[in-house]
């Protein structure tokens, strides 16, 4: 297997395809492109987009990142990317498509140069805030179960989940004047000491 | 099976979800909610964003399409809404992410009224037209292997990818001063008459 992610290791979606390789423990090349600069023909043929992640096992081909671990999760022998139950299941993916979908504004103005960079940026937005206080509200119901993971066991969705808390823990964020809810980051900082996002961050050595 | 939509028959994720249903033959109740009035609490509580597709299974409530249609593949006997072999099952998934996340500009101008509806909208801009020659030279390679489905048999993907073409097609839109690709067009009206989607249409009565 070859995986190909960004240069800048910025890239949550390329975190959730090296997660699901690294959790497997099956070997695999770590490539990496600059996306700041035109891609070159060889890997626009491989990337239906261009962009990353991408994954190749053999001379298959396949990008966006849930694509790519649920095709390593169905494919690869190892601990399980999603839980086993159907519904706990539908859970996790609903999770990342939501994040994957929404929430653009807090995207923007707390890109992951604030998770992975320790950059700091301007005060959010009120466009920003409302939907990072839709955000948490979400993520709150979300762990309302009070359990450790998202979805039962752990899954590829607490990272993500714990990225999108971490755009405002690490930034220092508070939301009303209030720090956030003492739940969600203790949750996020948990996550955080997950093997394979330790495996990520150390990429950047 | 409940499965909520919206009001306007309007959403290509709710028409998905609807044919997922509609393809397994399982027996379903239809709700509508307009989206252009605040969401009442009773729905609030069910659905995760406020948004549509839900679908409730029993006192189990599930948003996103792609997890709502994952559920019901893997759920409901019937036919498979997804390819068996795990390599065209991944490559349909990217079909539908990429369509979900990315394609903003073409889907602002050439919103679903232009596809459901007749409605008629001003020519491109520069960044939509770019944005669909992106897109028409990208499903052409996802269609260049001459068969008559995205993925060896018919998926949901099919369904979203013809949904996206005829964003433009019905649209009667050229682009660069020439016709959209007859292969794209005919695949996309093909997929047009498939059961589903007429019963998608049907609804508008
Ligand atoms: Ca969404
Ligand atoms: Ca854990
Ligand atoms: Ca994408
Ligand atoms: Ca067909």
């Amino acid at each position: 297997m070859k995986l190909t992610v960004d240069s800048g290791y910025l890239s949550p979606w390329a975190l959730s395809a090296f997660a699901a390789l690294t959790v497997k423990g099956v070997p695999f090349t770590l490539e990496t492109i600059d996306l700041s600069v035109p891609r070159r023909p060889e890997y626009a043929a491989k990337s239906l987009t261009g962009l990353i992640p991408l994954l190749e096992d053999g001379d298959f081909t396949l990008i966006e990142s849930t694509a790519i671990t649920g095709y390593i999760d169905e494919t690869v022998p190892g601990p399980a990317l999603y839980p086993q139950d159907a519904r706990q299941r539908a859970r996790a993916r609903q999770v990342q498509s939501w994040i994957r979908s929404s929430l653009q504004p807090l995207r923007k103005e707390r890109p992951t140069e604030a998770v992975f960079l320790g950059q700091r940026f301007a005060p959010l937005s009120a466009e920003a805030e409302a939907c990072a206080r839709q955000f948490l509200g979400i993520a709150g119901r979300l762990l309302g179960h009070g359990g450790d993971h998202l979805c039962g066991d752990w899954s590829l969705a607490d990272i993500d989940l714990a990225l999108m808390i971490n755009r405002l823990h690490l930034h220092g964020d508070h939301l009303d004047g209030t720090p956030l809810p003492e739940r969600l980051t203790a949750y996020a900082d948990r996550q955080w000491q997950h093997p394979a996002v330790q495996a990520w961050l150390a990429l950047r050595g």
